[in-house]
């Protein structure tokens, strides 16, 4: 079967089936999942999905790219980028929340892929990634005496995002619950006990 | 095929079993896995796998059973049902990140769980059963004034038992962190930021 150029593919068909493959990905886990399942949940024919994507693992860079691309976007803040690190940090745990919340799906997908194709091993190292970055911003943060520095900065970053993380795991769309009240919640819980001791 | 009555198994073996179960069922996930990946990674038939359990199903609950039985039990120690209600809270924490820490494949399996057949609803059931007494144990160390009263108990159980969880996701047996160094870094990081801010 001949497949189109780059160009001739229409992207909006493309991102359609990306947002069936992500769903199926979830249900039946990426390894689980075959393109057949994709088709049949899409309501088209394989050749269809052949059309507009190479295959399974476009599809699942395609859905995950999504989540990494406004992650990615919003390191890139002015938030992120100037100002007091500790207010940095902040910015970044507040997007993260945002994201998770907006992308429920994606960011699922994203932080349940731990498979060896080429595809699952380029997420799990940009997954990494995200953690040293919030390390670093973590050891700027104590290094300037913002927040306490009695905690390994890695070990922060992943318990930190440990909490984050877990929101694609108990969050319901259309709840009661908006992104706001959990970065509210983070801020209380986490980061009010990040910041220096006042003694009485 | 007989199979011997529950007196005649012999249980170390259904033990032995369950060890590699957990694993094959880690690494291809609970629905992608068969009984004879099992067969296949224990080195023995079919067959005998039959012999000590009824099937697929048996080997997750009991693997996944030593997990929940060690969790109960930590429910039911004197730190856990008498003092003080946030003393109360920070002894399941630290009981949790140990318990995750000593059976990790076991832990890791129980939170990967959210399948349809029975066995994997009473899993989940049974998770859910833990928030909430996480979520009772918050709300009775608000009403006794330790700690602070403006997040949602529920929300607060969601988000420390997503750090909590996160261990199955990063930590490295045999590496340089201990047990004890995570509970002191989720006792710093989350439950300084619960307790009542002293005003300086």
């Amino acid at each position: 079967m001949g497949r189109p150029s780059a160009k001739e593919r229409k992207p909006y068909d493309g991102e359609a089936i990306a947002d069936v493959a992500v769903r199926v990905f979830l249900e039946r886990g990426y390894d689980g999942a075959s393109l057949d399942d994709v088709a049949r949940a899409a309501g088209i024919t394989k050749a269809s999905i052949y059309y507009h994507v190479p295959g399974k693992e476009a599809l699942l860079a395609r859905g995950v790219g999504r989540a990494f691309e406004a992650l990615d976007a919003a390191m890139r803040e002015r938030g992120a980028k100037s100002g007091a690190p500790a207010a940095r940090l902040r910015h970044i745990v507040r997007r993260t929340i945002e994201i998770t919340v907006a992308m429920l799906p994606e960011v699922a997908l994203l932080l349940r892929v731990r498979g060896n194709t080429r595809a699952e091993k380029e997420i799990v190292a940009r997954r990494r990634e995200f953690d040293h970055v919030l390390a670093r911003h973590f050891a700027r943060a104590q290094r300037a005496g913002e927040i306490r520095d009695d905690i390994d900065p890695r070990l922060a970053a992943r318990l930190l995002f440990g909490m984050l993380n877990s929101i694609t795991e108990w969050y319901r769309p259309g709840g009661k619950l908006a992104a706001s009240d959990i970065v509210e919640a983070v801020f209380r819980l986490a980061f009010e006990g990040l910041e220096p001791r006042r003694r009485s």
